[in-house]
């Protein structure tokens, strides 16, 4: 049970020569989801080794071009690779207005199917469910209708304790999988043996959390709360909060106190805004509220399973 | 009178980490136009350090994504910039709707004024014109509608021959007006100096074509005919003509009996399809059908005021 994180994109509005727009690919009980499309995220999934044909689920946050403008020389891309597997795609409505006019206009006849789930609901929903993983969306405060997307593994079964089980000569193979599942063991003589003397509980779940564009907006904060991993943009830092609540974005500093009420693993910063050098402040102003900050940036994995020391930049 | 012509993509279809598609950057005779704009241009042209306020003329030559798919982005940034010039777009018929629609889904109000010229016709026509350059268009023939773009510089007044001048006392400054215009000069005798006395023919008027995408087309050479440089799509290399007839593109070679055949000064080779690692040897083969051959690559300028040698690689 491990969460890999790979940024693709993580500044703010205008591409410049070495900062990329909004796009992350997420690798979760061997499931793969692109997260946000910016200009240039094709060229990126080749330059960081995202394989095209694991790409099944695009979510898109919101209709702003740094968010977007990559997703159809994707789908295009895709088209051209022959790919046959459909394609879900989740978003705000008009994302499949705006795409099969663009496949139209260029003639590109993509002969894999599209799915779109567009988003409209203001309330959290879950809008992906399989054995493996549930996505829901956290409904975010930006100048247009915004989703973050909250990725959560399912509970894998309870592991057998098997030196216990052999003391108990009735259990049989056959019973493993109510055992797996949770349930206690009722000897013949009526003795019931809990369930927790003969199995391990799994490795706890591991969730992600992606909020990008945001203001600073308590409410998510139930929604979020104890995730492994939360991406929080943070366009500006302190002293900006007027343009904040103007652009609605969030500051360091307002990124860790979510961080912080949620009691998140850990904070990843990301989103700055092209007026900032030096992005050391980021993380040092988000520190002062919040332990565990790491700064966002391209090319760079965060593993789960790995202690922050082993973890992979590119 | 010079031209510089910048890549900053001239690869064919999907973006690779280090393969663009096709934007082009024109400087001719102080006018700055951009040519196709691929996905990832803006960003090509923060890195190759073209002003984003020296373009006020883009030129899409078809609605294919590796040729226009960076517009959109580059629209929404020259607004996030604050621009108040306006932009005139030059393309196919649809390139408005897509534009617009985009900004409107995406509440990208820009507040410079877009100006739309698009294109319909099947034969070459002038579409650009000031005192400086004219553009007209090059009809190509690929899979959907699609034109070349050839720029020219106006010719420029002819140089007073000063010393020869001076050995006429009648001839005086208010007359250099009209002896730049290339007049001749009546002495009060009667006797009639002719205007190649007394002035020096300006510089030859520079002329740059853009084909891309096309299959061998042979009936654009009368268009074509003498300009300096040459940038003509070579996207297989011969032996796949079969494929080049199918897809509506050309060969190396054919690229080069264009050149060869509309007397060229130089031609530049791109657009090159993904399945080829070795560009050299699209080179090798234009040249067995024309002397003056360069690759076009991802950065590489071509002066034609400096000595070959002397070319600007970034």
């Amino acid at each position: 049970m491990s969460i890999k994180l790979t940024i693709l994109g993580c500044h703010s509005a205008t591409p410049r020569a070495n900062a990329f727009p909004s796009s992350q690919f997420l690798e979760i009980n061997n499931r793969y989801f692109l997260i946000d499309c910016g200009e240039g995220t094709q060229r990126q999934m080749r330059k960081y080794k995202v394989g095209f044909s694991k790409i099944n689920h695009i979510f898109i946050s919101h209709l702003h071009g740094d968010h977007f403008f990559g997703l159809i020389g994707l789908i295009s891309t895709f088209g051209i690779l022959n790919r046959e597997k459909e394609l879900h795609i989740y978003g705000p409505k008009g994302i499949k207005q705006i795409t099969e006019l663009q496949l139209r206009l260029t003639s590109s006849y993509v002969k894999y199917k599209i799915v779109f789930h567009e988003l409209s609901s203001n309330k959290s929903e879950l809008i992906f469910e399989d054995d493996k993983v549930s996505v829901r969306t956290i409904p975010l405060d930006h100048r247009v209708y915004t989703n973050g997307y909250l990725f959560t593994e399912k509970p894998k079964p309870r592991n057998l304790h098997l030196d216990n089980i052999k003391m108990y000569d009735e259990i049989e193979i056959c019973d493993y999988h109510n055992l797996k599942a949770g349930k206690d063991f009722m000897l013949s003589s009526g003795e019931i043996i809990p369930n927790e003397e003969l199995t391990i509980p799994p490795p706890k779940p591991k969730s992600f959390a992606y909020c990008s564009d945001t203001k600073y907006k308590p409410d998510i904060v139930p929604i979020i709360e104890n995730v492994d991993l939360l991406y929080h943009e943070s366009t500006f830092l302190s002293g900006l909060e007027e343009l904040c609540e103007k652009t609605k974005h969030s500051t360091a500093k307002q990124a860790a106190t979510i961080a912080k009420n949620a009691n998140v693993g850990k904070l990843i910063l990301g989103h700055y805004s092209s007026r900032y050098s030096n992005l050391d402040e980021f993380k040092t102003e988000a520190e002062t509220v919040f332990d565990c900050v790491e700064l966002g940036y391209v090319g760079k994995s965060y593993d789960t399973s790995l202690p922050i020391q082993e973890e992979i930049c590119n």
